[in-house]
């Protein structure tokens, strides 16, 4: 057992300009999970309610998703998200969050996983990601991801895991608030100095940043003309990468550069369909492929 | 003569957040010119009045930058142009433009550039870039630069001559307004199918796409703590971008790529000072360095 993924499987509710989707399968546990798994077999750790369905346990495990940490609550739903994306794919609203079998979620690692070489606190609320951080023996790389809602509502909280971590994962919005800066690069600087060693800045359709000591890196993000739902991106960002340093177990400047570039080929992938559509059918020579056409994007 | 730039010399008073700048000196042509200069000796078309420093035409000489093109109209002003950025430097305002001499200005080619290989067709009215463009011979490449006011104002006359360049410089903004298309990537192929070669796509802090036949190239921009004045950014990528073709006089996809890092370098620069501030002290050192440090941030 290598990498261990914490955070939430969930049903999204999905509105775009063009279509709306119904109680479809998400969560950033979910999405960064199947990214990882081009790579590597990663260990989840989440909960699901009895309603979820058999079919996507079946492709977890299909996809050699280490599934001995996934709780099913019976009596219970599985948490639900619903949101709303405008004109701008950027752009997105929250409609209503039903935290269901999550609202008492106490995540717990079972033995097998307490060795992990790599942990990815997904995105979910940070007291429980502190939880986690105490569980884990000693990781050679920790990394968190999470969103505005829990910067603007438990700042105290996720600072502190913040602190802890190796590699944290964010965006323009998010660096902003947690520092209070508005230059993207004085931001990403500051951030540096509140704990991690490694900022990895997701800027959606304009690629990716990465800054650390000695490391500064940058791609654009693949030009596509299909963007059908750009959730699960940045969590499939994150797996991506993570899955890529695990496969390769060494985290060096390069290998966090190309790991990077992994990641915005899962990203890629994930927003030409709705939620873990793509998936589906995506193989790993399409990842492969696209690793090419990354390269050839970005050579002079 | 190989290079050569039609467009304004002009006064800037600028506002930013921290700083107000008055009457300096700006315009599409200079900075264009400026940034070239660091790779040839271009050739520059446009119209200044009375009131225009000495010491600046000076600089303009040391800089080795063909002047002959220049006209000063006796008893008249040079062009003036205000302009307001807020807290986000993308977004800027027009406070007021006084076209002064630049209103009666009919750009007349000397006949010593007539057999210019790269033609650069900076920000004016596309009624005066039509002209030019029917006066040079047969170049081997033409490019145009222009902005939202035209494309606003003056569409028809636009799109006749984009029908007719190679290289279209254009932002977001400017090329969703041109085609109606959100999707950025939708945007480029349909501008690619009203004439031009090879889009370049300029995102400002961002960095830059270009797309061609067979070529599809992505760079970020370099990552700055040091945002002063955005002003002239896109002009000086114009120019560095076709300095550098003219330079190694080779226009091919490898070239193009790198033509677009060298753009990039310069704006890179510009955005360091207040209008041409950076350019008093920048040396091609500065430049190659500058490029060398882009292959570090994007190499994978």
């Amino acid at each position: 057992m290598s990498l261990v993924i914490v955070g939430s499987v969930a049903f999204d509710t999905i509105e775009t300009p063009s279509c709306r989707k119904e109680r479809i399968v998400g969560g950033s546990c979910t999405f960064c999970a199947l990214a990882a798994s081009y790579f590597v077999r990663p260990g989840i750790v989440a909960v699901v309610g009895e309603d979820f369905p058999k079919a996507t346990i079946d492709f977890f495990k299909k996809r050699k998703i280490d599934l001995r940490g996934l709780k099913v609550m019976p009596g219970e739903k599985t948490f639900h998200w619903q949101g709303r994306y405008g004109e701008d794919p950027n752009q997105r609203t929250t409609i209503c969050t039903d935290l269901n079998c999550f609202e008492n979620f106490r995540p717990e690692i079972p033995a097998a996983y307490r060795e992990a070489d790599i942990l990815l606190l997904a995105n979910i609320d940070p007291d429980l990601q502190e939880r986690v951080q105490e569980q884990v023996r000693k990781p050679k790389l920790t990394a968190m991801d999470t969103i505005l809602l829990w910067i603007n509502t438990k700042r105290e909280a996720l600072l502190k895991v913040l602190k802890k971590v190796d590699v944290f994962f964010a965006n323009d919005e998010e660096i902003r608030m947690i520092t209070g800066e508005r230059n993207l690069i004085k931001a990403a600087q500051h951030v540096l100095r509140l704990g991690p060693k490694v900022l990895v800045l997701k800027k959606g359709e304009h690629g990716v940043l990465v800054f650390g000591k000695d490391l500064q890196f940058g791609v654009v993000a693949f030009p596509t003309e299909t963007v059908v739902d750009p959730t699960g991106a940045g969590d499939t960002f994150a797996g991506g990468f993570l899955g890529y340093l695990d496969k390769v177990g060494r985290i060096t400047p390069t290998e966090i550069r190309r790991a990077a570039v992994y990641g915005s080929v899962m990203a890629s992938f994930t927003i030409e369909d709705f939620g873990i559509g793509r998936y589906l059918t995506l193989t790993g020579r399409d990842v492969r492929s696209r690793f090419a056409a990354f390269k050839r994007l970005a050579a002079f």
